[in-house]
């Protein structure tokens, strides 16, 4: 059973804080009339939709793309419900889950039962992150197009990050029930970039 | 073992006859320095790279990407050797194989030895995709950016496209063996497009 955890991409979907740069553009530039054939052309910024963060992102001449390992973007993967958080994603609400080293977690909170943005979406805060960082899991994944809000200076990006952890942002887990699954990330192969758009795909 | 069969995409990537518009552009958008963070966005002809070809790319009103299958794209995959072929892959050279209804068939070409475009790559005449077509098979794909050359009126994706099975092109396969295997072939989630990049791994 696949389960699709990925964003539509066009150009009226969700993006951050609704910001006009966001939304992609789709241009056909070939015509049956002239061309004989229909092409498209794209133009989206690599934080629109489901993508990964490297730490080029947010740390001056961090890793990008170059460093993309596609065994940490595969594999098993867990995914544990936070539906309930009201606000942030704390150290309080993850202690008692079973987050072992190498893990890949997905956390599902409220995100997921919107398709409009929320400026008060559901994040991880630092103290999560400091923990996740601990452990040594090898990726995170949130349904929230940014893994944090309104932390001056980044600092769950940076613990993550600067950790070489895997972001990975703006699943959509609305049908995904807790549990175990096996993951495959698979990103866009843009070379020496700071983030790459992904299609995910759980199975289980 | 993952075996990655997708093309980088960079600027100076090949793209199909050199043509100048099919190179995408990666232009900087946030800096540190007036942003705190690096951001990039992305500008790509959706035949440009490995990627997947719908009707509507050939046929007028055909369908397009909203009719994705992710149970077609992913699955048991079989790699044919036909790196001795010369000028195109015609009927005779795949009756031999065991090629069978629902099969994702991919071939094999000197195409994949080379990272320069070659206006002589090989391609897969009309009496070979015809064969695939009668044989049902769910997907065809190719180691060059186009699954046909110089046939008046595109008769090899009308043949496959016309009929509902997936074209997958734009494959690096040096590295892989004849044989079969597991493929994920994941697009991108673009909505309503008559072709989408993908990131397309075999798995053994």
């Amino acid at each position: 059973m696949i389960y699709d955890i990925s964003m539509d991409i066009s150009e009226n979907m969700m993006v951050y804080k609704n910001k006009l740069d966001k939304y992609p553009t789709i241009k056909q530039v070939n015509t049956f009339e002239r061309d004989g054939n229909y092409e498209s052309e794209l133009t989206m910024n690599l934080h629109t939709g489901t993508h990964i963060d490297y730490p080029l992102h947010m740390i001056e001449n961090g890793e990008n793309s170059n460093t993309e390992n596609l065994s940490i973007l595969t594999g098993r993967a867990k995914v544990f419900d936070l539906t309930h958080v009201s606000n942030s994603i704390g150290l309080s609400d993850i202690l008692g889950f079973e987050i072992l080293e190498n893990d890949f977690v997905i956390f599902k909170t409220r995100n997921s039962l919107t398709d409009v943005f929320d400026y008060e979406f559901i994040y991880l805060d630092e103290s999560a992150a400091i923990y996740l960082k601990e452990k040594r899991v090898r990726a995170v994944g949130i349904d929230a197009l940014g893994i944090e809000r309104n932390q001056l200076g980044y600092p769950t990006h940076k613990a993550l990050l600067g950790f070489g952890i895997i972001i990975l942002e703006g699943l959509r887990l609305k049908a995904i029930e807790a549990g175990e699954y096996d993951i495959y990330c698979l990103p866009l192969k843009i070379k020496g970039v700071e983030a790459v758009p992904v299609r995910a795909i759980l199975v289980k």
